[in-house]
């Protein structure tokens, strides 16, 4: 169990209400877990801009499954030596289309090169690469 | 198979080589489907400022799974009554955390708020809520 | 001179020592100044998704200012009726190139609009809407 | 005057009548002004991936203009070494706000370096660093 430290924070009365206000509605019980969330998220996004940093990401594909070869492509494109692991998920949308989730982790830049190399296959009609940075 | 339209668009020669460098080292094939790739992107960001536009979401979560209560309360929150469909796939990052990719759909309004209950659950480390919108 | 409150806040470890290098870093004299930076933020995007919510956006646009009609324009489109103050500013990049940042007062949706007015100018190169919420 | 050429687009109808309603809603005079504009912001977004690319930002800061050594600050740090040019813009926004929109010129990573410096003075309320990437 890691070591916890308690700091003080002082906090202009009418900005405390308004944040106790919006973290309860967003479904938080108390302000130190609201707080070490926005911290948590301004280090990871910091992180994210180091090339070298080891991340995670969830590349999301929506496509039409009818395109016979791009399933084949894609599924090539996971098997890719710059990456330590991949696993992805299927979901059907409608008779047409489908949504992938591929989960890739390695280095930010080489995140980002498979990831656009995945989201510019012919036959992906929208994708995006969603970066969190791990330790 | 739906039609296809032919539309002619004028370009600086120069912003054209400096587009055609850069989809080339995305991975894309020919410049229609990156043109049609920002139109859609464009478009989806559009549809989602609309509360009511459905939509799918993959929320991602990292919590530690010795967060015992934790995985219980992420599978309640997605047996959630305002979302059609829900799926979700889980994996491994270290000795200690998890990653889950949590599939939604529904209402964008209704994505958000439940996505802002499951980011702001206790042992919660980080979380985003990645939308796309659907037709 | 607005009543401040102290609260206290529980961070792990290690968390709490990357945060204090990041923030350090970045210029911040001490901790309560950066964890407040952090809530404002949280709670001006907060703000920022009711489009009834009054903010003030600088809307910057780059542009050739050999295109004559263009600056006319411009300063037609500033005097919108929607929207409380106007007042921009003109910076020369290059031989030919201006930018030109432009200050909205408003409520969001207004300025959205009009700033989707103003950044698709014919001759408007780039633009960018960047809205921050006031109380 | 720039060269222009003209290029071919396929784009599936739907799609097309689509695309045409949101730039029409958006203020653009015509098709091709929309789809240069969207090429625009993809270069000019990757561009600023590299930290030595040469930019240009509007840092928008708001803050009590009581606090009577900010000011002096802000000026002070527009003095800066790494940068080539700097101008500003004060704007009122109530009895006790102030806005100042800071224009920075110089190599991306310079310019955040900065940015970073400007916004995390203690007194300044919300602050961000608004970067277009010059050629």
């Amino acid at each position: 169990m890691e070591q916890m430290e308690r700091i003080g924070i002082s906090v202009a009365a009418g900005l405390l209400k308004e944040f106790d206000g919006m973290i309860s509605e967003q479904g938080y019980q108390n302000r130190s877990e609201a707080v070490r969330d926005l911290i948590r998220t301004s280090l990871s996004r910091k992180r994210l801009e180091n090339p070298d940093q080891k991340a995670v990401a969830a590349v999301c594909v929506v496509y039409n499954h009818h395109s016979s070869k791009l399933m084949q492509k894609l599924t090539h494109l996971q098997h890719n030596h710059l990456l330590e692991t991949v696993c992805s998920m299927h979901i059907h949308l409608n008779s047409d289309d489908c949504m992938e989730v591929i989960i890739l982790k390695g280095k930010v830049a080489d995140i980002n090169k498979v990831g656009e190399n995945i989201t510019s296959q012919k036959g992906v009609k929208l994708g995006k690469v969603n970066l969190i940075a791990t330790q």
